[in-house]
């Protein structure tokens, strides 16, 4: 999708606040994947324009600078990614239900936008990654706490393992899926093999969180032993 | 300790070598410490003197130029933690025990090298992290192959959870800590609360990985290394 091939078309086809729309949107994905890629501070209006086929000068026009582009992406596109994972998770609910939906919601959206783990990785997780700052208001603070509180509860009933410190299982699922994103390219380029499906990646993950997490089998869902050997294969 | 006080000192109280190999040692403690926090890219030779009570001359007197000294942080402080965390990975290993071995080496390496999961996260895992060429032929791979198969080994007998990829759990446990004593931080930040101490993210980390890796529950108890004898014994 090229904006110029856009602008090449008869006046009069479509109206100018589509079109503007457009321009609009493609410098945003345009400047995001370039942040995770080359960094924040690394990426010029000049390279975001080039890449979306548009001018500098649409750059300035639409954020006027660096600082208001910084907040358009952490608000309408990082913001978004956050309330898509984290809004199902209500006060209450089910923690092994809770980091499964996280899980698989957020394997999702990598699969859409595969540039996430690295800006999240580079701008949001290093100590004085760029976007850092500006992210860390906008933790999903009541969503994580309600998640914790019902890993609280679970190992208070003795249904979850009691040597797993509540809010760490909150990052930990988030970096699960992050840093094995990341890692499956690492083990492909040195062995030659292909990145994992994000559907064999997600059942590592949740495989690994809530059995990690579980302390009874029998709410396990999934049998594990059920396609042992089909697995075993991609060992 | 400051190398200018040691040079200060009068002349033939200490032979020349061992001011010599202080210095080089101050020398590439800074430049690795800075690398972490501002960035192999963002570092200069005077920063790093600058930081070690060094003149910049003396940088260039004993590495040269950027790539040697890159060469120098990756083989004589890299290299080494790799060595002290892998190397007691034998092939036959029991998975459960290298695993455990694995997290606790690594969690006192950073205990003593605070830097190592930001210097890990910037320029290791991040896709152009300038140090991840250099460190990628140093993986140690044969031991990440035995840690492996030991998984694969376990999977096929029943002891060990299918779900999981054998090569993606080495990743876990390394990415589990770095990650958790970065996340540590940021809860501390947004929550008010104090780091959590080595002690308990051992037991996070191993207590996800080893629960959500082993599948006979009755091996399970609350103190993991209660039973390690037996966990050796089935896996």
């Amino acid at each position: 999708m090229n904006i110029s091939a856009t602008c090449a078309c008869p006046p009069g086809r479509r109206p100018r606040a589509s079109i503007e729309r457009d321009a609009r949107e493609l410098l945003l994905d345009s400047a995001t994947e370039l942040f995770a890629t080359h960094g924040v501070a690394g990426t010029t209006f000049a390279m975001i324009a080039k890449r979306a086929g548009l001018t500098p000068a649409m750059v300035h026009y639409y954020f006027k600078d660096r600082e208001r582009l910084l907040d358009a992406v952490v608000k309408e596109r990082l913001l978004r990614i956050i309330s898509h994972v984290w809004d199902p998770v209500e006060p209450g609910t089910d923690a092994a239900k809770a980091i499964r939906g996280i899980a698989q919601r957020l394997l999702e959206q990598i699969e859409k936008m595969p540039w996430l783990p690295s800006l999240w990785i580079r701008e949001i997780l290093n100590e004085d990654g760029l976007l850092r700052e500006r992210m860390l208001p906008h933790t999903p603070f009541d969503k994580a706490r309600s998640l914790a509180r019902a890993i609280a509860r679970g190992q208070a009933d003795g249904s979850l393992n009691t040597e797993l410190d509540p809010l760490l299982v909150v990052s930990s699922t988030l970096g699960m899926v992050m840093l094995n994103m990341a890692a499956t390219k690492i083990w492909a380029q040195l062995l030659h093999r292909k990145p994992l499906s994000t559907r064999t990646l997600l059942r590592h993950v949740t495989g690994l969180l809530l059995n990690g997490l579980l302390l009874n089998r029998l709410r396990q869902t999934q049998s594990p032993r059920s396609d042992a050997s089909s697995r075993a294969r991609n060992s």
